[in-house]
């Protein structure tokens, strides 16, 4: 069959990225803001919803807040496509919903064509995959597959106070009803999640998209320095007990211990100070650290020698330090049998680790799963400076289309 | 006269005190977030208004925000006394208060006493004393005294991004007339601050009450750390230009220059990453520097050797810092005469030294200005534990009472 139809385009973007692509601006970061069950992150989800029933496909809220849009009837077996809306805080256009609006855009495709599946299909939106607002990621896919309990998620918490089970129960889905989803795990067959580039690796090879082999090894740690606060200018540095100082010599040993070893890669992002005033000596101080690895052992040991460090330092300010892992996954390889499939479907496209957790990498362990990267020609996400060309977001869209006419 | 009257008493404290001891609890930091033009300040000013009024004082507003009250006919050559009911984030009880109530009280005693003025008399409130919501501290004695010019003031910016401008407008203080009050300091012919200490000085010294000798020369200055925000996850350790490493050091190297001399102090109670995500290497991290040192020229060359450090710690990580000098105090030296007077008539109290910034230390430039303090039991301000006893407190009213005796 000729492919006679192609992604609607406008203003120079994937039209779908084009409908979002002012939702969520965020003008003191620049960039993106779209966070779970707010402002921004609901619209996008009323756009999804609508968008979908144009297409003709049935739409549902399954018990953990994620999103699925059915081509024809939902059954076992299913091929899944999707991604997520929600993003970092300031970031970019694409990390997330270049994924959903590709995959809605393949659908489309593939009916102008009159091509009808022999297979259940569905596109998926994935909640909280940036863990942005309640701390830990993909949040979604943890929850329906039992990686995380609902329990442990419904009382993690915003940066208001709000818990993950009230924000839950203010969007329509009950708290009560959190957790594994048995019902849609069987249904589904295998998962492939088509996401933006995060590094610089298909600039190096000069190709246009890419299958993903492996995801690092990673987990989120929190470190809560507690010392005694204190009037700025009437303490002396010699009797002051300062968690800021600490925290600081923690963040440098943090930079040294990963620097040091081959692969790893930790970093802090994320700090606050507690009270927080200039001339406040704070009698607390938070360090969120994003640590990975290529294998569970070696991160298990780039985070046993920070702590050790940080405890020096906390001990060296007469501070004390804590510390709490608030998210851990292993090392994801993806299955190679669809892996190859895809890599030859597509022509002999390159194969590519990636540092950057997704959906697809805790749906792995359950179902055959695999991911398609498009190029990133800045090299740079979680960024505003984050961008795809129209053509690789097309190319990507094509491989999508390819893909589930093969599978479907 | 025999001293009939003693200040009124409440659950164990100043009952000015107690009236206002629920107003801007902290639940999340502890103690009391109190800022200017907010509500729990804008409940205070409201409750000052209100108390100074049923002592049948004259309110009035002053063209930058103060809040005046009067004892009689307003005039010149005026005692004027008082202090500030704005907080830090999470800052103590007594902090600005203690001296507002205390010199309510002191007034009370006197009337009640019979005591009739010969010399105008009045208490005052400053606004923004503590600089927590715009930056910049004794914004309202400086915009008084031409410390600081209107359209600096009118400029700076809270965290919400309003302006002290807009701030001024929105609570019937005009904008336009921000600016040096050549009335109202014309009618200043000496101004007292009683205040909580904010160090360990009358602990050890086992007195209740001193008298102030000098204020540490201090300043503000902001640190901005420009790098690449990116992915945690995919950005190699070698590929980073992390603003945050650059933040730790320098951090690290202020708390070293400080400590590598005699009396200098410097502090980082306040910093912000953008965007601030977990999963983000930050594109810009600020930190706040609070600096104080016994001479001028002390502290310029304290701060000389943190600018120094920060571009090292910058440069090495391919980021880039500015510095913005946000507040610069010299150094105070209160005025003997009044000062000895003081001493003299409160029977011979401890004179001390202070590294805390005061509205007082602003004024002390144009009109002769002195400070009392109170003991501070658990020696630490800016803190939910900074306290004072109600003894102690009794005996500062009494203070009071006598020096606007002697005065007036």
């Amino acid at each position: 069959m000729t492919n006679l139809a192609a992604p609607a385009v406008a203003h120079g973007r994937l039209a779908g990225l084009d409908d979002i692509v002012g939702i969520g601006r965020d003008a003191r970061r620049g960039g993106y803001s779209r966070h779970v069950w707010q402002g921004a992150e609901l619209e996008l989800r009323a756009w999804f919803m609508e968008r979908a029933a144009g297409l003709g496909l049935d739409v549902e809220v399954d018990r953990n807040g994620n999103l699925w849009a059915w081509w024809g009837a939902r059954g076992a077996d299913a091929v899944v496509v999707g991604s997520h809306l929600d993003s970092v805080p300031g970031g970019g256009e694409f990390d997330g919903p270049l994924g959903v609006v590709s995959a809605l855009d393949a659908i489309a495709m593939l009916q102008v064509e009159g091509f009808v599946p022999s297979r259940p299909c569905a596109v998926i939106v994935f909640a909280e995959e940036e863990g942005s607002r309640f701390g830990v990621a993909c949040l979604g896919s943890r929850l329906m597959t039992g990686a995380i309990s609902a329990d442990r998620a419904r009382s993690l918490v915003d940066a208001d106070g709000v818990s993950f089970a009230e924000a839950a129960d203010a969007n329509g889905v009950s708290s009560r009803h959190l957790g594994v989803d048995r019902d849609a795990m069987r249904r589904i067959g295998l998962f492939i999640e088509l996401h933006v580039e995060q590094g610089r690796g298909l600039i190096d090879l000069d190709s246009p998209l890419a299958v993903a082999s492996s995801i690092l090894a990673h987990g989120r740690w929190r470190f809560d320095f507690a010392g005694e606060g204190n009037h700025a200018g009437a303490t002396r540095m010699r009797d002051r007990r300062d968690p800021m100082v600490a925290a600081a010599r923690a963040i440098v040993a943090i930079r040294e211990a990963a620097a040091a070893r081959a692969d790893d890669r930790a970093t802090v992002g994320r700090m606050e100070a507690v009270p927080g005033g200039t001339n406040v000596i704070p009698s607390r101080v938070s360090v969120w650290l994003d640590a990975r690895s290529q294998e569970d052992s070696d991160i298990r040991a780039l985070v046993g020698e920070i702590t050790e460090r940080a405890t020096e330092a906390a001990t060296a300010e007469d501070c004390f330090v804590t510390v709490t892992e608030e998210s851990w996954s292993g090392r994801v390889s993806f299955d190679t049998a669809l892996r190859d499939r895809l890599v030859a479907g597509l022509g002999g496209v390159p194969v590519l680790p990636t540092g950057a957790g997704h959906d697809a990498g805790v749906l792995a362990s359950r179902v055959p799963t695999a991911m398609v990267f498009v190029r990133n020609p800045s090299g740079v996400s979680h960024s505003p400076e984050e961008h795809a060309t129209l053509d690789d977001c097309i190319a990507g869209v094509r491989a999508l289309e390819g893909i589930l006419r093969g599978l479907l």
